[in-house]
């Protein structure tokens, strides 16, 4: 793909850059400075970091780029970034073509933003609108990863799609502790936008929405202000919001075998998904008002570890060995655990959420936006099934579900689906 | 006050403590470690920082500590967090002893909570729920303020207060612009909690909410993901989600004498209100999806300023003076600016939001969440009334409002508000 220069923004003149924002799409805007000539040279030379890095778990900001391009997208295996805004498009078109190039901008535009520079190439025309709606001037790529990924309605018939479909990718059965509203359920299409800094996030999925006018609409979109997964061991074990360490033997980055395992499909799949993997999400509500009433004794028996160490029963630091023995036998680490369900890995990469209050509760409506990657979306059915007898039930209930195929990484000049659409 | 000491919190031994997560939580709650022994001692020495000091816009942690106590409530002139969490609250007692219980409590865990401690003295008791939920060990204080204010519903007669309202303290008139929705409007309390951890200020809210029980419970309240005003000289001016710097004139922390003059209520109060100001709280809906369609000449002529630079008309950058009138008549600036208001003056102290899909619509339900404080609200209306006017109206609609008058500062041992109830 050729890349187009970024030409000065607007004629007035940069700004001294301040020092403690290096890197920044400010000075890649700045007119005649480095940052520009740079870019006029077609180098973008900002990647630092790497999609495996790890990162200090509070870093707002950070100059590190995550690449967009790779075997897998990024997003997935990468380590988890403080802050997520993830949306579901409904695709309004019905042509397949629209649905192509949609993806093609989408791709253009990604590469961009997580590179740290605005998603179209011209900002600086009076006459018409900002090519980027410019709430990240001046902020870092914050580590900003773009995963997109497809529905099973994708695959309805309406682009012709529908004998591409993998097996794997079907909307999930009822499963307990459903009590889902369509409304903040499915879609044809998925945007999963991680970063350090919110603003970045945010700015990524509206510009994808702005991009996608005419052919896709935002379903639902879901703000994550905290990650509640590490999915690198050089990242410390978040808490969720009831108070407990979440994921301490969730599948890390550097397990290749792991992943190759349980999160990237294999030889099963369509040609198209190679490298791929699925995204199941579920918007799981926490009734914490109640949760905050129980004991603490009552508190660690329902996950079967200590709240504040994360120690499991019978162990003395979080990531002792689980002894399913010393475990109650509803509790929820040892139903979770892949021993309990045939091996069934996921790389867990959730957020905790707050929108507000509910309003026919009066409580907040607060929880965990549960986002798993798998290399069969069955993997997920199996645990959550087992869970129906999870002391943790008590205290959620799941709100919303969608599933995604998640197909592999891009080269540069590709864009994520090609080989579906191509 | 006497602080009770903290004891270990479980039997568990503690862990080895992570190198980048200094003076956390985590460390305060370890058994026999040196942080249980300074505590132990009455000593919580951590208190770096200071409530006017300048930080990384984009600290995501930060050992940081703003004191509690002091001259006035801290989160006002403190220099902008980067991170929000707002709660309304109704007080559903109907007993002026239980409001200053609370007032009293929620003191007490503010005190606690912004030096990094939990908010209640134990977390240990197995057969009762734990004092705190726990969602914030093992992170630091993260600069959190906790700012607490009466609303003029409070001194409606349920509680003997009636003849001590403040003249100022009445709720606002009709506005230009007003689409206001009751349920985002309004209350008899209000906390603002700011971090540049978001769950720092949710685990905030989360606990007074709790601490509340049978007393008050929550009415509305806003997560606000992105600080869009500076209020120190050593910040950045943040930039608001219609992608322009925001605040660029906005009163600083450093400017004591605009702040005595323009903040910090004088003797017009009565003397409880001794160091206080006023908070106005607008819930501002940003019309995203209409305003990315304009374009970037109508976008700077709505404004008054160039969108990259943020230089006004006329000028070369950011902080040149704005001259009128190079400014369009209807622009934002020309209108808001205290010489177009008879010298009104605010101190905005706003975050963006975004709460997923307006149902209506289908469209971000995103914008800015203003807050300012001022000496007097009507500040607040003449600068809003000016604003009939403004070509932003196209843009924007204000779906929330709330007044609060804002007590001064406590000296240890005392609450918030302890000279009106006492």
């Amino acid at each position: 793909m050729s890349e187009p220069t970024d030409p000065t923004s607007e004629s007035q003149p940069a700004e001294p850059a301040r020092p403690r924002r290096r890197l920044s799409r400010r000075a890649l805007l700045g007119g005649a400075g480095a940052g520009a000539a740079a870019l006029a040279a077609g180098g973008v030379g900002i990647a630092i970091g790497s999609a495996d890095s790890g990162s200090s778990s509070s870093s707002g900001a950070g100059d590190h780029v995550v690449p967009f391009d790779g075997e897998h997208q990024a997003g997935i295996a990468t380590a988890a970034q403080d802050r997520l805004h993830f949306a579901a498009f409904d695709v309004v078109s019905d042509r397949r073509e629209d649905v192509a190039g949609l993806l093609r901008a989408w791709t253009e535009a990604a590469r961009r933003m997580t590179a740290g520079r605005p998603p179209g190439p011209a900002n600086a025309v009076e006459l018409a609108p900002p090519d980027d709606t410019g709430e990240a001037f001046g902020l870092t790529a914050a580590r900003l990863t773009v995963t997109i990924g497809f529905g099973p309605s994708l695959f309805d018939g309406r682009f012709g799609l529908a004998a591409r479909r993998p097996a794997a990718l079907r909307d999930l059965p009822a499963l307990p502790g459903d009590e889902l509203d369509g409304a903040r359920s499915g879609g044809d299409l998925c945007v999963q936008a991680c970063a350090d800094d919110p603003q970045v996030a945010f700015h990524a999925v509206r510009n994808l929405a702005r991009i996608a006018r005419g052919t896709a609409v935002i379903r639902w979109s879901q703000l994550g202000f905290g990650r509640t997964s590490s999915t690198s061991r050089a990242q410390d074990t978040p808490r969720n919001l009831m108070g407990f360490k979440d994921g301490t033997n969730n599948l890390k980055a550097e397990d290749r075998a792991a992943l190759a395992e349980s999160v990237w499909v294999g030889g099963e799949a369509p040609d198209w998904m190679r490298g791929g993997t699925y995204l199941v999400a579920r918007r799981i509500r926490m009734l914490i008002e109640v949760w905050d009433r129980a004991s603490l004794g009552d508190q660690e028996q329902t996950f079967g570890r200590h709240k504040v160490s994360g120690a499991p029963f019978g162990g003395r630091a979080e990531f002792d060995a689980v002894d399913p023995a010393r475990l109650p036998a509803d509790s929820h680490v040892r139903l979770a655990r892949p021993e309990s369900n045939g091996g069934a890995a996921l790389l867990r990469r959730g957020y905790s959420f707050t929108d507000g209050l509910d309003d026919q509760l009066g409580q907040l409506d607060a929880g965990l936006f549960f986002i798993s990657f798998q290399r069969d979306p069955d993997a997920f059915v199996k645990v959550q099934s087992s869970l129906a007898r999870d002391a943790l039930n008590e205290y959620i209930k799941h709100v919303g579900s969608a599933v995604f195929a998640v197909p592999g990484g891009t080269q540069p000049g590709g864009y994520v689906g090609q080989p579906l659409f191509a």
